[in-house]
């Protein structure tokens, strides 16, 4: 896979070291995410908004409902920008000018259109859903026909991207080290807790494994 | 408190039961999220960068190395949109059209401006080091005449506000209560692991209970 090319839009010029192109760092970090997050704007006025996703090769793809004023703005082909996080930890130093976060973030460029084929629709929905819970698409009912029409899945092609990553212990001004301050790492994790049965629903439908051992790691 | 005005900008339009302008909502979710995602408009092109960040009242507060492009963006006084989103779980329905998220969001709009006088910019450093981890500033070294020099600190007022909120079980249609699909809520939380002490600190620095005991309910 070739590296995105750095542009003015996605150098990060700000701690360079930390900043990645190599679309297996930046995918991966898309894959894990849960959700994303994508800027448009309307007048001149920018607007930031959370939305499922999932990554189908160069493409990303979302989903909402035909009145959503985000899949109309991402529809008609407007410059989007879309970012994911996933917080790994605090980065706990013995100087507050040190502290810091472990995190692994993306941030990526692009334009969207609506995908109006039946067909792409549905592939983008299951890999909508399988990002969610992967397993989930063989099992759950699928969409139908009335479904389908109510929903908007639009692409967005990732046209530049760039990763920016931070991982490892503080780092403290030499003269700190010595400090009786406690330093060093919280690490922080997106966990799943024990999943909830539906109060609808009788005990005897049996729990799935995908949904027992649930994990956003890849 | 008052609640925000809904504007044309803040008022939720999709699923209006899940919006919330009470500053009650709005701010324990800002006041939970360890970032926001900031986004602003160069040009005609949106950007969204994930930065730490902590509410002072009525106003944020984020701060950067001077040559950051977001700060200076925001030290400018164009609009910047806020939003922060908390993960609370993955709503598993027996259709895939029901699936869901429970989240609890935020999207703001102000603008900001550069905080200038040092005892402003160092209550602004205490708030944001307070949100990371309650109990820091009292222990950290704090930031040296250098240090505040090399530091941008930005307040952005909020102007208007809504937050957006799903709970509870999936929602399925009255026919597929029947299906054998296992349904439920699979609950999601960031939770902190055991704290990893720097390897260049000797063991004889006690770890704090801030530490020790963190979590970012409220």
């Amino acid at each position: 896979m070739t590296d995105f090319i750095k542009t003015d839009k996605t150098r990060i010029k700000r701690l360079p070291k930390r900043g990645h192109y190599d679309r297996k760092t930046i995918y991966r970090i898309l894959d894990e995410a849960l959700i994303c997050h994508v800027g448009f704007v309307e007048g001149r006025q920018p607007y930031v908004i959370p939305i499922n996703f999932a990554r189908m090769g160069d493409v990303l793809v979302m989903h909402g409902a035909k009145a959503s004023r985000l899949l109309r703005h991402i529809a008609d082909g407007q410059p989007v920008c879309v970012e994911a996080t996933v917080v790994d930890g605090l980065v706990l130093a013995r100087s507050v000018f040190h502290h810091s976060v472990n995190y692994r973030s993306v941030v990526l460029f692009g334009r969207g259109q609506l995908i109006q084929k039946d067909e792409q629709k549905l592939a983008a929905l299951e890999a909508i859903t399988e990002h969610l819970i992967p397993g989930r698409w063989q099992e759950a009912r699928r969409p139908s026909r009335k479904e389908l029409n109510a929903t908007s899945v639009v692409s967005i092609e990732i046209e530049s991207a760039s990763a920016k990553v931070r991982t490892g212990p503080p780092v403290d001004d030499e003269a700190d080290y010595s400090l009786p301050v406690w330093a060093g790492l919280l690490p922080i994790e997106a966990r799943a807790l024990s999943p909830l049965r539906d109060e609808q629903q009788a005990d005897d439908v049996p729990l799935p494994a995908y949904i027992a051992h649930y994990s956003r790691k890849a």
